[in-house]
């Protein structure tokens, strides 16, 4: 029997989704927890392969298990064992073909900034704080150049194990709401620190230390060292994974 | 000189805003943050006096202090000496009669309830979580009834300093958004665990254990051990307190 899981996590004590010897990982303390609930070993496929730091409210996994368990009960269960900052919030079966990885069809993510002379103690764990006087219209107009199909290779690391550079952005917008700026972008697929770095050179852009000009060459592939810096990791939120079929609607018991 | 301020705090590990002796109080690191930027003894007067555990996003307080520093530098510099789960959002010169608490018109607080099976990682410190089923409609209809004047003497605790117990409760209405069930109440003012109370009763009739009726009743003066338990600090925030003259619109230097 196959199953897709919704999960969530606070990325802040992680070292990131995937499984690394000696350190605690999402994949590993979830696929923990699943097994011991299931009481066989579980192996996970994740849509997104987050980061360390890295926040995920709307992660999605597949996994195989013969059990007895309905899918909202494994939900419950597993989350009861597993430490306070992650959960998995939902759980359905889905038809044997499912592949949280293959199948989606994109993610999106929120980039989430307190840009403000003073922090913000409420925002600290979430968002990342720019007291930079920051240009709305600027960072409008980048954030509408990033939207269609463009080469990204200025905004992965230059050692790098993708081979196609390539992505089509479906969203790409600022909002602004109680003190908090924040991006929005969802892509077929993306690359390691893709996100992060659009963000940090759109941030440069914000502050009129780059020309949109720039920014937009960038965005036709460029050296990873024309772009601007990386982004924290503390700001940035897997926030949902898009399929052709909602799994989520497949749910019969809740 | 006297000033106001803007305060956002995390409220999870201070045992609330007054100075307790040998407790971590929001009131003793604040006003020793400031001490130590203005160099002077700093003593504060808050509008909302909150419990421990309690968080705020809009406290305000007013102080006297003879310097040279512009309010926005005193904020910029305060923030910068606190921990980080308080700081000093803005500051701003206010004429010599304002008291922060005396002059506040109204307070208005929120608290954030995750109503599902499975808990959330990422609302952790910010709300509760029941997993109980709640009738929305009877939660709407439960907030209806406690706007106006009524006697609140049933949600605080029997023994009271308070001598006085009629509140006028201009906002009262429950809204959700994201997966996350917010009350939101302004008053003139609040008695101790008022807000929680409240809550913890309205929790009850949403699950169908008390009437609303009953509910209602109680909002007219009754004992204390007749009304529902008081929720836990944790999903409570002070988001804001209104005066007749904003102290912010007096802001001459950002």
């Amino acid at each position: 029997m196959r199953f897709a899981g919704l999960v969530e996590y606070d990325g802040t004590d992680f070292s990131g989704w995937a499984r690394q010897p000696g350190r605690r990982t999402v994949e590993e303390t979830l696929s923990r927890a699943l097994s011991t609930i299931l009481r066989q070993p579980v192996r996970l496929t994740a849509a997104g392969r987050t980061d360390a730091g890295v926040h995920a409210r709307g992660q999605v996994v597949s996994f195989d298990a013969e059990t007895g368990l309905s899918p909202s009960l494994i939900a419950y269960k597993t989350s009861a064992v597993l430490p306070e900052d992650v959960a998995l919030r939902r759980c359905v079966r889905v038809p044997e073909g499912f592949d949280a990885r293959r199948d989606a069809v994109s993610r999106s993510y929120e980039y989430r900034i307190v840009n403000s002379s003073t922090r913000s103690p409420l925002e600290r764990r979430y968002a990342v704080h720019v007291p930079a006087v920051l240009d709305r219209g600027l960072l409008a107009e980048a954030a509408s150049l990033v939207r269609g199909t463009h080469d990204f290779r200025a905004f992965t690391p230059a050692k790098t194990y993708h081979v196609r550079f390539e992505r089509l952005i479906s969203e790409s917008r600022w909002e602004e709401r109680g003190g908090v700026l924040t991006y929005r972008i969802t892509a077929d697929a993306f690359m390691y620190n893709m996100v992060r770095s659009l963000v940090g050179t759109m941030l440069e852009v914000a502050r009129g230390r780059r020309s949109l000009r720039d920014f937009g060459r960038l965005l036709e592939g460029a050296e990873r060292s024309e772009a601007g810096p990386t982004a924290p990791a503390r700001g940035l939120t897997l926030v949902g994974v898009e399929y052709d079929e909602d799994p989520w609607e497949r749910s019969d018991d809740g």
